[in-house]
């Protein structure tokens, strides 16, 4: 593995969009015991649940602390590989390296900065110098070079790329004060240019209520085409919800994409009953800092954008509402080629995020089997 | 990662000679302080060499313990990949997987027990634990199904396959009391004849004097060819090694191998000097459970067999002796269509092995390339 200072762009290189096609999914197995509760048990059977459905389609090679390696390999099928890799907590997409691929499908990763969701501004732990040093491990473990982004602040989840020069952000996360405060947005534009091969970033003004990353695009907004979008959306008015899904429709339909396309905005329903942490599932997770990381009735931030675009299959959260299954069927239609698997998300959401935060695509590329 | 409980013989698979084709090399890291003076730190620099003299031939990856992995990666070429693994020492020959391959060129590892050298009777640390959950995660890392033999207690560095039915070991070894004093020789020959799909097995009587091995193989003989070995030897009918290398000449002048062919001996002399760890080394090296790991003036199993046959070259342990450029003149000979590269091992043999323990070849195979 090279690590490279130069610009991918420059380089010839692009993010494919996640419905292209995949050589596998990167996830990491939970553990840390004030994300998830119950020592994690219980969201392990959910990330059981989704690596499952994913190795369908795809290869998934699942990273692991060395002290669970025994029990992740008993929980999961022999299909997913397990590879030891120190982290601080489950969060893949945000994690791992984005992928960007050239014209003759060579594959390289993008190491960017990462410092929980806004560092000591409003980051979410402290320390996790662990996790900022996985997205080169994963370039090495592949054998693919790796570009050096470490000095931008940048989680994967807070973008989505098109793979034809567009990429989708929010201004509230990308912009906030625990990044890149030194950056204005149009410098954080070129940045996202640069790094992603794009030539368009569309800025949406916010995310999903409650969402402690600061409003990751990944849980409010995502590509189901070149073109062509969900969003996450409420008709009430009563919901905080309803003006940030308003700013962001607002917003989408007076631009255009980067090949001069207007967007197709297909509402996605948020659930019908807010979830909440109760008291009981409070009580499951252990303390950070001497304090309790919930309070029982919290709002947590779901939705059903956080779904995964896996090669043959779509998976979506599922939250026991009766808004699960028109979720279901909406996806369905914008991804006509594919099955829709729902997975019961609640263990998931009660870490902070959802699938699509748990996972991180590997484009299909040139050599897409590592050497020995 | 499948774990298979069945045998590998009858499922038509065997371990290929080292000289046969390789698709990669692993190795261990190395950070021990109670095997490894000065915190490992002179070692480190003996094992780059090895890695990067390798990796001219064949792919080298570096296991390493998460917090080592800023130092190894900082010391290491980017050709050699480091992928993180907890481990107990840095004997990759001992604990990595033995691996064996089908007439369809499809690859498996096989997971010996490991109880370092000998266990709770004369093993040379405790625990090991992790050395001993090595194999199986190797295989899980390149997606390949593994025996399990772990009722078994071998080491890799204790078998040489030339490939073609026969194995060489020690009886000193395989025999002793630390590893499977429940089998006798027979029922161990079926063993590595079921596991190793072999047809016969040479036991050598003992290996090099103060092998705390308890004389494994690789350090005293090893196959250059189908039917042809080196033997270390001495001429010195005063060295304590006399008698053993004696002893071991004499048993190969009796034997066929499974082919039926005589056994061809090249005799391969150990250093003219005793190579003996000095005071300032000891000084180096942390306790272990109280007390000191070597004695100043100790006598070392220095022994030019214990080279690495890698694709394009043979590493060649050196000690700062006459005998360092006879050595290298006999493997010259021995291996003509191959590089001898030189190699100052005295670190790694204060650590108790050498070039041959300290690594493990995976044979080319049909999938060499694991998949994402």
């Amino acid at each position: 593995m090279q690590i490279l200072h130069t610009i991918p762009r420059a380089d010839g290189f692009r993010m494919p969009a996640e419905f292209d096609r995949h050589e596998g999914c990167l996830m990491i197995w939970p553990s840390r015991g004030d994300s998830w509760r119950n020592g994690a048990w219980a969201a392990r059977r959910a990330f059981v649940e989704v690596a499952c459905a994913i190795a369908q389609s795809e290869a998934v090679t699942m990273l692991v602390e060395a002290d669970q390696y025994e029990t992740a390999r008993a929980m999961l099928p022999p299909a997913v590989r397990l590879v030891e890799m120190a982290t601080d907590d489950a969060w893949a997409r945000d994690v791992c390296p984005t992928f960007v691929r050239n014209d003759q499908g060579l594959l390289r990763g993008i190491d960017w900065g990462f410092n929980a969701w806004g560092g000591l501004v409003d980051g979410l732990y402290f320390p996790w110098d662990k996790d900022n040093h996985v997205a080169r491990k994963v370039c090495d473990l592949y054998r693919t070079d790796c570009y050096d982004f470490r000095d931008f602040i940048l989680e994967g989840g807070s973008i989505h790329s098109d793979g034809e020069g567009t990429i989708l952000t929010t201004e509230n996360c990308l912009c906030s004060k625990g990044r890149n405060p030194h950056l204005t947005r149009e410098e954080i534009t070129q940045k996202l240019c640069e790094a992603l091969g794009a030539e368009k970033v569309l800025w949406l003004p916010r995310g999903i209520y409650g969402d402690e990353t600061n409003e990751h695009v990944d849980n409010i907004c995502a590509f189901t085409a070149p073109g062509a979008v969900v969003l996450a959306w409420t008709d009430d008015p009563d919901d905080p919800q309803y003006a940030l899904s308003q700013a962001c429709e607002t917003y989408l339909a007076a631009q255009t994409d980067a090949s001069g396309r207007r967007i197709q905005v297909t509402r996605l329903p948020i659930p019908q009953t807010p979830v909440r942490i109760t008291e009981a599932e409070c009580e499951g997770l252990d303390y950070w800092d001497g304090v309790p990381t919930r309070t029982p009735g919290e709002r947590l931030a779901a939705s059903y954008v956080n779904f995964y675009i896996a090669n043959h299959a779509v998976l979506v959260p599922q939250f026991d509402d009766p808004m699960d299954d028109v979720a279901c069927d909406i996806l369905a239609k914008a991804f006509p080629t594919r099955t829709i698997i729902p997975i019961a998300a609640r263990e998931i959401l009660l870490g902070g995020g959802n699938i699509h935060c748990i996972t991180q695509q590997i484009p299909q590329h040139e050599r897409s089997r590592c050497y020995a």
